[in-house]
C-alpha cells in the first residue's frame, strides 16, 4: 500500500441556501439559512465532505481546527477530540440556541459541533482511500435502506413581502386541514408512513385538533408531536392524555430534565391507574423523546436515571460525528431507551452520512427526522431519494455522494455577498420582519 | 482497489497450554487450560486472528459459526451479532463459572465469549487487507502504549505430584513474604507499576496482611485485591476498612449488584463521617471494580443506577470484541464509572487485541489486568515484551501478531491426545488432585 492518508489541505465553504417560512416557537425560519462545507484533503489528493452549522460561532472554532489538522491522518477520528480548540461561546453560553432549538448551549456543545463535519469528512476520505462505504468503517451497515418520518411544519405560503426568498411550492399550512394537506404532498412524494408535526407554535388544543387530524388521515401511522419545550408539565400531560392514544411519542414537551421526568412520572402514573392499565393505547405509558434535555454524554446520567426520556433523538451534528453517534446508542441501549434521529436544516452530505451511521445502530425502532424534503437546494451532483421514505444505504466508497463545485460556489457566493444579516441564523429576528416587537417567547409558553 | 474480503475458509483450533498452579477461592489453575485459536482467511489468502476460551461449551458453538461464515464479508462486524446460533448453556446456566470466575453463566454470555474471537479475527483480517493497525479501525489509538498491573497470585510451588505438567519458575506463594517476593520478580522482569492480588484463597486477615506487605515493599504503588466474590458485605466492609489508605480500588469483594451496592453504600457513609471526610485515604470512598456483576451490558443498568461500582473490568472476550469494549467505555463515560480490564488465562493474540482496543479507549485511568507473564507459552512467532509495565500499540497491520504454526499444532497435538480431564477448564476439580473431597465453596466464604 502506498497510500497516503495525511490530511494536506482543508477547506472551509460557509454557503447560505434557501429554506421555507417553517414555523416553530422560537419564530420562523429565515429565508436562506448558513451552514459550513468541510472538505479534507489527503496527501493523494481524495477529498473527505462534511458539512454543519455555518453561524459564525461554529464558523471561528471551525478555521482554527482546520489550521491544526494539516498533517495529521485521517485514520485518526478519535484524537479529533482530543485537539485543544478554543471556543468561544460567551455570547450564547447558558441560552437556548434561537435557531436550533437543541437545549441549552455550551462551549461544549459548539466545540462538538464544529467537530461533527471534521468527523465526518475524515470517515469519508477514509472510506474513498480504502474502497470501503463509510458503514464498514463504522462495523458494518444492518439494514439496505434507513427509514425516515415526514417533518410536518406549520408554515406561511412565503416568506414576508420585501424580503428576498426562493419560492416554495407547498403553500401555507396553519390550521389541521393545511397540515393534513402537506403530509399528503410530503407521502405523495417521498412515501413517508409516520409523520411528525413541529409544535409549539399555536395553543395546544389546535396542535391537538392538527395531530387529530393526521390520526384520522393516515389511521394507524406512527404520529409525532414535537413542541420544542413550550409546555408547562400540565399542559404536557393534559395533551398526552388528549393524544396517548395515537402518538408513538411525545417530543420535549417541556424543558429540562426535571420537568421531563416530571411529565415521564405523570404519565405512568396514569398508565398504571388507567383501565387496563395502558394509559398510551398500545403500550404502556407514553413515551417521550428529546433532543433537548440529552444532548452531551454529561446530560445522560440523571435523565435516564430519573426516566425522564425513553427515546433520545441523536443528532450527529451535535453529538460529535458518527462514531459518537455509535457511543449514544451503545448507552441508549445499555438502559432500555430508544434512538433515532434529531435532524435541523441541513444538507445532503449530512443526510448521507446520518444514513451511514443509523444503518449501523442495531436497535434503531422509530423512523428518523429529516429536513432535507424541505432543502429546495443542494451542494451535491445529484439530490438523494426517498423511496417508501427510505433511503437507500450507499455501498459507494465514503458517504457516497459528490460535490457540485459549481452550487457550492453559487450558494458560497450568496452568503459572501450578504450583509451579514442572514449569516447567522435566528429564527426570532426573521419572525420581527413579518411580526415587529415579536420576541422569543418566554417558556413555558403554555 | 481488487481485494476480496469474502470469508473464504475458518479454521478453528483448539488447544492446551501450559498453566501454573495459581489458587482462587474455587480452586487452582489446571497444569494445561483449554483455548480455542480462530482462523479467518479471506479470498485473498489474508488470515485474521481471533482467541478465546477453549471449553466444549465455547467450542460447539464455535463451530456452528464457523460454517455460517464462508461468503460473509470481514468487514462485516456488525452483523456478526445478528447471527441466530446455537449455544447450549442447559449445563452451565444459572451457575457461576468454575474456571473463569466470571459472575454467573448464561446463553448469551456463552455467545458472546465466542462471536468474541471471530470478531476480533475479522478486525484483524481487515487490518492485514487494508494495510491498517487494527486500532486505527477503532478511529484511532490515542497512546502509544498500554499500562498493565503485575498481577498476583497465592501459589503452590509446582502442579500436585504425579499430574503431569510444565514447571514454572516461581515458587510458592502462600503467605505475605512470599507474594512480595513474587510481585517483586513480575516487576524486576517487566517493570510493572501496579499490583493485583487475586485474594479469596486465604481468610481475609491473610490477604490483608498481603496487601500491608505490598504497600510497604512498594509505597505509593496502586495495589489492589480481588477475592472474587468470596466475602460477605460485612467482611468487605471490614476489609475495605483495614486496607482503604492503600487500595487503588476493591475488586469483586462480594457477590452480585445488590450486595456490591451495599458495600458500595457502606463506604460512601464511612467517608462522609470520616474525619476529613475521606475514609478511602486519598479520594473519596474507595471505588469498587468489578468483573462479576458487570458482565453483560444488561446488568448495566441495576449496578449504574444504584451506583453499586465505580471502576467495570472490561474483557473483551465476554463483552463480544472490541467494537463492544468501546461501546463499554462509552456507557461507563456517561456514567462517571472508570474501566479498565479484566484478564483470563489468555495468549498473545488476545493480549494484542486488548492492547489495540485499549488504545483508543479516552478515561482509561487504570492499569490492565494480564494473565500473560504466567504463560510460558504462547502460538505467536514472538512473544508479546512488557516493557515498564506497559505494552506498545502496534502500528503494523492488524493486530499485529504472526502465528508460529508449529507451536500452534504442538499445543493442538497436546489436546488432542488428552483424555478429556483436562479439555474443560474445573479450578475445583485441579483443586481435588491436591486435596480429595474438595468442593466449590459456598459464598460467601468468609
Amino acid at each position: 500500500m502506498t497510500r497516503d492518508l495525511t490530511i494536506a489541505e482543508v477547506r472551509l465553504t460557509p454557503i447560505l441556501v434557501a429554506d421555507a417560512p417553517l414555523l416553530n416557537t422560537q419564530g420562523v425560519h429565515q429565508p436562506y439559512t448558513p451552514r459550513l462545507i468541510v472538505e479534507i484533503v489527503t496527501a493523494d489528493g481524495i477529498t473527505g465532505l462534511g458539512e454543519t452549522y455555518g453561524d459564525a460561532k461554529y464558523l471561528e472554532p471551525a478555521r482554527s481546527l482546520a489550521k491544526l489538522l494539516t498533517g495529521r491522518s485521517v485514520m485518526d477520528v478519535n484524537g479529533l477530540f482530543g485537539i485543544d480548540l478554543a471556543v468561544d461561546a460567551s455570547g450564547v453560553e447558558g441560552r437556548t440556541d434561537a435557531g436550533g432549538l437543541r437545549g441549552v448551549q455550551s462551549a461544549d456543545k459548539l466545540r462538538l459541533s464544529v467537530l461533527s463535519a471534521f468527523e465526518v469528512a475524515c470517515l469519508d476520505a477514509q472510506g474513498k482511500a480504502l474502497g470501503l462505504p463509510v458503514h464498514a468503517l463504522l462495523g458494518g451497515r444492518l439494514r439496505d435502506a434507513v427509514e425516515y418520518s415526514a417533518y410536518l411544519f406549520y408554515k406561511w405560503a412565503g416568506h414576508p413581502a420585501g424580503v428576498p426568498a426562493e419560492p416554495d411550492e407547498w403553500g401555507a399550512a396553519l390550521d389541521p386541514a393545511g397540515v393534513v394537506e402537506q403530509a399528503r404532498g410530503l407521502r405523495e412524494r417521498h412515501g413517508f408512513g409516520s409523520f411528525k408535526l413541529k409544535g409549539g407554535v399555536f395553543p395546544p388544543d389546535e396542535e391537538i385538533a392538527a395531530v387529530r387530524a393526521l390520526a384520522d388521515a393516515f389511521p394507524g401511522h406512527p404520529l409525532r408531536l414535537d413542541p420544542n419545550g413550550a409546555w408547562s408539565v400540565a399542559t404536557s400531560l393534559e395533551v398526552a392524555r388528549e393524544l396517548g392514544d395515537v402518538l408513538e411519542y411525545l417530543e420535549d414537551p417541556t424543558l429540562g430534565t426535571p420537568a421531563m421526568a416530571e411529565v415521564a412520572a405523570g404519565l405512568r402514573t396514569a398508565a398504571r391507574s388507567a383501565p387496563g392499565g395502558g394509559g398510551g393505547g398500545r403500550r404502556g405509558s407514553l413515551p417521550l423523546a428529546t433532543n433537548m434535555c440529552v444532548t452531551t454524554f454529561g446530560e445522560i446520567k440523571e435523565a435516564f436515571t430519573r426516566d425522564a426520556v425513553q427515546v433520545v433523538l441523536c443528532d450527529h451534528h451535535y453529538w460529535g460525528g458518527l462514531r459518537n453517534t455509535q457511543r449514544l446508542a451503545a448507552v441508549c441501549a445499555a438502559f432500555g431507551v430508544g434512538v433515532s434521529m434529531h435532524s435541523n436544516t441541513h444538507l445532503g452530505i449530512s443526510l448521507a452520512a446520518m444514513t451511514q451511521v443509523a444503518a449501523t445502530v442495531p436497535d434503531l425502532h422509530h423512523a428518523c427526522d429529516s429536513h432535507y424534503p424541505w432543502q429546495t437546494e443542494d451542494v451535491l451532483t445529484e439530490r438523494t431519494a426517498f423511496v417508501d421514505g427510505r433511503v437507500a444505504v450507499s455501498d459507494a466508497p465514503g458517504l457516497g455522494v459528490e460535490l457540485d463545485r459549481d452550487e457550492l460556489a453559487r450558494l458560497h457566493r450568496r452568503w459572501a455577498e450578504d450583509d451579514g444579516s442572514l449569516r447567522d441564523r435566528d429564527d426570532a429576528a426573521a419572525m420581527r420582519t413579518a411580526r415587529p416587537g415579536w420576541r422569543t417567547p418566554v417558556m413555558p409558553r403554555w
